[in-house]
């Protein structure tokens, strides 16, 4: 018996809201970026609804122009490790670049945080997009967006090898005989690549997930492939369900090329859900919500995929500017979706600056609309889940009372976590480590 | 009125015991190294029992000759954060090396620590012995042993200086303005130094210590004038409280030469009690503890000082061999002392191994020897206090329900905290933001 196929839902974790100026609302908790007890409460309330995961984004460069979630927010690896310890069933998913930093170090850090929560951890691997980055890190300049995705491969290379540095069974612990380990089977990785050479092993055994779970969010061409081949799920930013299928079928088609089974592929856009009980309310609140953001704030958030491109020196009122010929860089999937949008539209600097800090979109209404919603994307394959965003204080709290409810109701989401295991709520199994003998092993459950 | 000087104790925090095959012994859990319930558990004994601070050791290069707690062990920043949430007083000072990270993660890291933890975060820098670790970094060599004290000054110039990005009073947070920051109180880096070019700031507030503890594990000429000019408190190894004595002298005096309080640098050497009620079970204890050790394990953590130096290859009742003649490194604190043991003593390569694996000392006997020897080492001022470490399953309990309370009725050790943070537990002040104008700070209370 198959079961009817279920959103998977995650969590995007933040302090005061993702740069549109939602620490201003009167409810809003302006300290809650570096607030453990705030975090903690919203992590509870996305386990007691049975969300899959918490997602932590992150950046490593700011300026004094930048949002204020960039501006002062907590690491992902601490917070989610401090979190492990409060929660029991809900993934944990931290974002951690992979050109300013080093593999063995994050192979450790993600494994640990694996052992600490019982088998929830995932990373979410990006590239980073700010070229500013580069001067924190002793570096000339931030690597190209073709070089970045090659290393970032070899990069997974070298931490998935990381991680099967010790078999599931290595660890003996004969007292009697003294013996600790079977040394044949510790595996040393001595990996040597064009941007990395590891010797390993790992100092940490194999985690209860294996290996744990991976995110990508990166969406050109290089983006596209690196995540069908290699991500277990993919956050992504559309804005229609034509734009969702479209992607949803190159994604699947592409994860099948490369011989996988796409049903192990969860494609989830990113949504900012406003919810009210009545179509007034939704209204009311939707307004709180755009008259949150001044368009200081819209354009500086505008500028982030562009390099933090300052928008401010064009005309707001003149169509959008062509910023090329300013220098802008817009070599990425984000930039490339805005430059499409002001085109295809014919839009100002200012329209295309409120349509990216407030969107309208089919998670705006009453709770039944937005499962409506929910189920559609689900159903018309436009994704297969999502991770859930909010700006207003409290939203998230009525996402989990109002539409979670419905959704459990309708069959579309799980009542009860079928798992401990990150992995065996999503359905997939553990890797089987690449030294192993036997058996290919199977789902945890 | 000023208050008796008092104990800083910390306690050593680990899973199978620190490589003398104490995972062996029949009321161990050879599988507590990755195990949070263990090490959850521990740190609230700790806790319990008003300790300062946990500390957890580290490395990053294993070979299959290594010891049981270097092969599988948690990474100290992931399972500190997750301890954070599971205290509320204790300090949590982790390991981390200076020579494989980036100080602008790492200085995010700890900062995070410190802000989850409400100001309970604390670094022990260290610069790592093992010239192995190199082949896990895509490095050619471990630095020299000089050039790594010049880099572990610069880098700790780097961290320190982005944790004074913002000042204390940066953030406004005024809704009606919509100004989230003061960007006067907001500062750039820019550093340009022989080893790192780090620009900042650092994308997370001043944390509630305003800078992490600092912890130093270095006894070396260049290793102690790093201690007494940076660290808050250093962690040492000695064999005699004479041994105490002198260093202790030494190190203060090194302190006041550099223009500092030096009751403001804590000593604090490791220790490891055997308790029993009578001096039957003392006796019977240490047995215990020493039939744990094979002759195997002990040379091989013989070796870890020499760089993983093969001493199984000499005869074992041979005079201890000249072991620079077959190219062992030695040039180390650590290493030298052991040497100059071996040569004052006339000791067989057997006799030094049982004699670091096992050692013989004040700490071993009836709660109140144990704590007479305590009180002895801080009123002789050979330390400020200890780093307790233990072998034998549950000794730790035993040391907190026996040792513990003389010291207290004594006065010589809290009955309560003084403090939420682990500066104010210290008594040592929060360090004045280098930017900030106006009044000295005063101790967090
Ligand atoms: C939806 C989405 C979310 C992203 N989130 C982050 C993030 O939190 N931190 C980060 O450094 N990069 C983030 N990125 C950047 C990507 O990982 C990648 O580095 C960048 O977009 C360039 O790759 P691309 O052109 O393939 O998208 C995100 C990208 C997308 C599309
Ligand atoms: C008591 C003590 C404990 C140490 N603990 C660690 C440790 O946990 N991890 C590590 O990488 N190095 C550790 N070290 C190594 C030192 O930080 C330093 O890298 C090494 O000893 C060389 O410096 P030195 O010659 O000044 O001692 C320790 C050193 C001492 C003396």
């Amino acid at each position: 018996m198959t079961r009817k196929r279920q959103l998977k839902l995650g969590f995007m974790l933040h302090g005061v809201g993702m740069g549109w100026g939602d620490w201003r609302h009167p409810d809003s908790e302006p300290t809650a970026s570096t607030s453990f007890a705030y975090y903690k409460q919203q992590a509870q309330i996305a386990e007691a609804a049975k969300f899959d995961f918490l997602f932590v984004a992150d950046s490593v460069f700011i300026t004094e122009k930048s949002s204020p979630h960039y501006l002062n927010r907590f690491e992902p690896l601490t917070i989610l490790s401090a979190l492990a310890g409060a929660t029991s069933h809900i993934g944990l998913v931290g974002t951690l670049t992979v050109s300013y930093s080093e593999p063995f170090n994050v192979a450790r850090q993600f494994a640990s945080l694996d052992h600490i929560s019982g088998g929830r951890a995932g990373w979410n691997v990006v590239t980073s997009w700010l070229e500013g980055s580069a001067a924190n890190y002793s570096k000339q300049s931030h690597l190209a967006h073709d070089v970045r995705y090659n290393l970032a491969g070899e990069y997974l290379d070298v931490v998935q090898g990381l991680w099967d540095s010790w078999e599931d069974d290595a660890l003996i612990h004969d007292k009697a005989s003294g013996v600790f380990f079977d040394p044949k089977k510790l595996h040393t990785l001595n990996h040597k690549g064009e941007f990395f050479h590891v010797k390993g092993p790992l100092n940490i055994a194999r985690s209860p997930q294996g290996q744990p779970v991976i995110f990508q969010a990166g969406a050109s061409e290089d983006g596209r492939n690196y995540a069908a081949q290699r991500a277990d799920a993919i956050f992504v930013h559309h804005d229609s369900l034509d734009e969702g299928k479209a992607y949803y079928r190159d994604l699947k088609q592409r994860a099948a090329g490369f011989g996988r089974d796409p049903d192990e592929l969860f494609i989830l856009p990113g949504i900012r859900p406003v919810i009210g009980s009545t179509e007034e309310e939704v209204e009311r609140k939707y307004q709180e919500f755009a008259n949150l953001t001044s368009i200081e704030n819209a354009l500086s958030m505008l500028g982030r995929p562009f390099n933090d491109y300052d928008f401010l020196q064009h005309d707001l009122d003149a169509p959008f500017p062509d910023i090329a010929a300013h220098g802008a860089n817009s070599n990425q999937s984000q930039s490339n979706r805005i430059l499409d949008a002001a085109r295809k539209n014919n839009l100002t600097l200012r329209q295309v600056a409120l349509r990216f800090a407030t969107p309208r979109t089919d998670f705006i209404g009453t709770p039944e609309q937005v499962a409506d919603a929910f189920e559609r994307w689900l159903v018309e394959r436009g994704s297969d889940g999502f991770v859930v965003n909010v700006s207003l204080p409290r939203e998230f709290e009525v996402v989990a009372e109002t539409v979670i409810p419905i959704l459990q109701k309708r069959g579309v989401f799980r009542e009860e976590y079928e798992s401990e295991t990150f992995r065996g709520n999503l359905g997939i199994p553990v890797p089987r480590n690449r030294y192993a003998a036997g058996d290919v092993s199977v789902a945890a459950e």
